[in-house]
């Protein structure tokens, strides 16, 4: 627990729509496409690298079931995974999160353009931007109720 | 095994500079920044959701340990990792690839911009590109070289 940090804050159980004993999966605030997601430690690890042998393969069983959930819901033909770790990678919270991006055909000009798409300016693309554009609380509260209750009957 | 996979062909064995049973670890022919290296596993699992839960495990463990060994010989203060599922998703070769690129301080314009570095026009960004500059087969064997006796070193 980090008292600067938002992912150790109370709005990010807003935003979380599925949950284990270690990880939360929660909607992004100002999510690339719709279902951009994240998986977040509810511990405050920075990155990766802090992460015990058994958390990290948790880490990754618990993205792919969330994932599989995703692309469903939003109907999905794939999805783009990125972790950036350490503030040189473009990591701007320093709190390990795993974005899930589901994809469909023609979501975007083109299929490898979702990075693109999170750019501050033409020269700065950064996918962890505080400069995208933001849900209200009211939107992000409506899509995390909606996603919560499909979740719990998978 | 996929006769027409470029990843299950004979070349991707050039490029790798460590292995174990299921993955190897192969340097990007045309790589975004100096290490830019893929964890590839040997069966020709198209993607995530293919792959059984017990080599999803194993998959994430080794590239740990791939990213951890890249980023000492490289000097690098961070890593960025990216997968990409689905052709809608900008995925170019239907072989599950894990993208990992060491990162250092100020080696692109920006932290966020390892992206764009891959982009393929200003408005075509995409990170399995082949239009991005190849290395040589001669500048691959030395580089491959060079980490396979580092990694033995390890």
């Amino acid at each position: 627990m980090n008292k600067n940090c938002p992912f150790c804050a109370e709005p990010i159980r807003e935003a979380t729509f599925a949950e284990n004993d270690h990880f939360f999966a929660a909607y992004n605030i100002a999510p690339i496409l719709p279902g951009h997601s994240m998986i977040i430690p509810k511990k405050h690890y920075c990155g990766i690298n802090e992460l015990p042998e058994e958390l990290l393969m948790e880490m990754i069983v618990f993205a792919r079931m969330i994932t599989h959930f995703l692309t469903e819901y939003y109907h999905s033909t794939g999805f783009d995974w990125s972790i950036q770790e350490g503030e040189d990678a473009g990591q701007s919270v320093e709190h390990l999160h795993w974005h899930i991006i589901p994809r469909r055909k023609h979501d975007l000009k083109t299929p490898g353009a979702w990075y693109s798409k999170l750019q501050n300016s033409e020269n700065e693309p950064v996918i962890d931007s505080h400069a995208r554009k933001k849900l209200t609380s009211e939107e992000l509260q409506r899509i995390t109720d909606e996603l919560r209750e499909a979740f719990m009957t998978v």
